[in-house]
């Protein structure tokens, strides 16, 4: 064994370990990547697969092939059970390890703010498996309603709620109306798909809390057109089966729910044993070093760090990439023989954000110039096709995306999941 | 409601049942279709999901989708729970129905010989979500080799092996050889995929024994050709966890068994309470109907059908669609007010078969030509484009086969399934 040339521990496979891995350069460190997950998923395109746009295969690219050119990145499949920073060392599932430096790059997942038995529900989207199951469900309550006797039971399965009105719940409201309005509504005879009631929740006084109020506005209108149901400054007090109470007292009955209000750090931020913020993030220092751990560092979605004007920086994926980037060539030089370089602080380049609605419809902002409408989701497009990784991704994912523009179909309108009939 | 209307109940939108919806014709007479999925599936490339060639949705194609054009078609997703055929009423989960004509085309099931705890060590491949399935297991036996510290541990995640030389057989066989040797070969660090032991069972003296000894012979060639271990006249004793014990006395250590060795007529047959032959399947009369009920047709692979030389017509899709034409016609005829016609018997046209067995390998013949290799390969890829159901699945299908060609690189290496982070 190479025991003397330094290991470097990188846990999780999304934007930022993946970049990390990709841009991490030396000859003799050894890079091991740890991920539950045997692919990269392109998160930002997920909403399409929950909504029957593309398939799981398009936005999912096996880790292993992406790194099949970096000779010194071992990818392994495998949990993550627990850290002891002070040895250096991590805990798997299959092995334990120590390390040499620690890049933590765990993501986040779906918080129900102390509501954990919502989730039944009303289920997030953070996996392929997630996407898979709420696009089986809700196609599956489009024939239970198409099956359904009695008109009330019908608006049942024909309603859909989402809760949260950040770019996710704006991508998946605007995604449902448009594919009830437009895709289903040829295929069905006794029930019209077109009159199905797609409504969005959210607590705050306005979507898209994050960008300007005049796109959140422009945001709000591009939903209504769409026929969504647009609730701000509404709190939901609980969820069950098929219903949804608000604070306000009124009571929506909905076989589809999906939640898409709140995000937290990787579950597995509290076993590190250092201080976190609210929602389970790492307080990182300003290298993006985990304080008393200059060897541990923490990225993406799972970090708390603060920008140049004092707010913390998103959690998008390009902050991730920034962030792994920094890493990278922070390691790199420490890894040269000789006196330690200072660390530089980590600094956040916002080269804009935008959230799409549907056909030909989006808000986007880069710097202070901000556009809406078809301008912003011909913007949007070309970004995520630029950014999806892997060549046949990018061809497949257009042809899609053409077909269903110009045909109003849909390709991936599967359910998977029913029960087969018994074997004999 | 237009009671008076006549109304057809077709039982399972396979080939049979949904060539029955596309073809009959008449102008009042109503149709309704069941199925317990929402997708028709393009079987004879199911194969190809389940070794990480193509993606769920690219085989399969909504029903209502299919049949959106077809004003009298009514598509409902249902399971049947039960037949009166005295009465002329089928039951569902949904409803019970009074039907004038029934047409069943339930197709078939994965049959274990009377040894259904088999079933669980050794899946069959019959639907989306078994195909699914077993692309996972692959994909992750060799993650799990790639973490493995013992020899005798990688050997076993490296076994792949199949019982049944039938086409399904040959098919699933020949894709994991390609698999392993060309495409995963370049992703993993610590083992060598192109070492995994591909592995063939098959009971009878020679794989394909519906074709000639000389294309069984040149198929068999072909599968070592690609690397796979190909015995016949070899009998399975048991199947266990990570096992097969053979009737010779050898045992094999394997991760991953995949029968392909037996179809069963669909497990609902019995229920109908007329004779079935051995694998369950309805001995219809030469007109396809069933004996002592005028009004019910069995088609595809349910049907024991005999052709002119005696011989059952073979359980694959182009006789199932002939079947379902011939049933559609004589239907259409007896609804013309007056006379009843007399019935003709249905005759099956043979229009060749053939088998693929990788990258330019396959053996066909039609009528009293045969031929195998690279012409073979490019007569299966012309006819499977032609019949792939929807333009873009075809050209979505297309395109990858392409990719996979000229790259050696498959895109759908996903799985899926693997639990998630738990929510907070």
């Amino acid at each position: 064994m190479e025991a003397k040339n330094p290991l470097i521990v990188v846990l999780g496979a999304g934007f930022g370990g993946l970049t990390f891995c990709q841009t991490f350069n030396h000859r003799t460190a050894r890079v091991m990547l740890f991920d539950r997950q045997n692919h990269h998923l392109f998160q930002p395109l997920l909403y399409q697969v929950a909504t029957a746009g593309l398939s799981a295969p398009e936005i999912a690219q096996p880790i292993r092939s992406i790194l099949s050119n970096q000779p010194n990145v071992t990818v392994l499949l495998d949990q993550v059970t627990g850290f002891n920073l002070a040895e250096k060392m991590v805990r798997l599932e299959g092995s334990t390890l120590k390390y040499d430096y620690l890049v933590l790059a765990l993501g986040g997942c779906t918080s129900y703010f102390g509501h954990p038995e919502w989730e039944h529900f009303a289920p997030g989207l953070k996996s392929l498996d997630d996407a898979m199951g709420i696009r089986s469900r809700i196609l599956l309550a489009f024939e239970k309603a198409e099956n359904a006797s009695h008109p009330a039971e019908h608006d049942r399965w024909m309603t859909i709620v989402v809760v949260g009105g950040g770019p996710t719940g704006v991508e998946l409201a605007g995604a449902f109306a448009e594919l009830t309005r437009t895709v289903l509504q040829r295929d069905f005879k006794r029930i019209d798909p077109s009159h199905a009631r797609v409504m969005m929740i959210e607590v705050g006084p306005r979507v898209l809390a994050q960008y300007s109020p005049k796109l959140s506005a422009s945001a709000e209108q591009q939903l209504k057109a769409l026929g969504v149901e647009v609730r701000t400054a509404t709190k939901v007090k609980s969820i069950s089966q098929g219903r949804v109470d608000l604070e306000n007292g009124e009571t929506i009955f909905a076989e589809n729910i999906i939640w898409a209000a709140g995000v937290s750090a990787s579950s597995l931020t509290p076993k590190l044993g250092v201080e976190l913020d609210r929602v389970g993030r790492v307080k990182v220092n300003p290298d993006l070093s985990v304080p008393g751990y200059p060897e541990v560092f923490a990225i993406g979605d799972m970090a708390l760090v603060l920008g140049a004007d004092g707010k913390p920086v998103p959690g998008v994926s390009p902050a991730a990439m920034q962030m792994a980037k920094h890493v990278a060539r922070l390691i790199e030089r420490e890894l040269v023989p000789g006196k330690k370089p200072s660390r530089p602080p980590f600094q956040y380049r916002d080269k804009g954000s935008m959230a799409t609605i549907g056909r030909s419809a989006a808000v986007a902002k880069m710097g202070r110039l901000e556009f809406s409408g078809f301008p912003a989701w011909l913007a949007w497009l070309g970004v995520h096709l630029i950014f999806l990784i892997g060549f046949r991704n990018k061809l497949a994912v257009l042809l899609q995306w053409a077909y269903a523009y110009f045909t109003y179909k849909r390709g991936a309108r599967i359910i998977t999941g029913l029960s087969d009939e018994p074997k004999r």
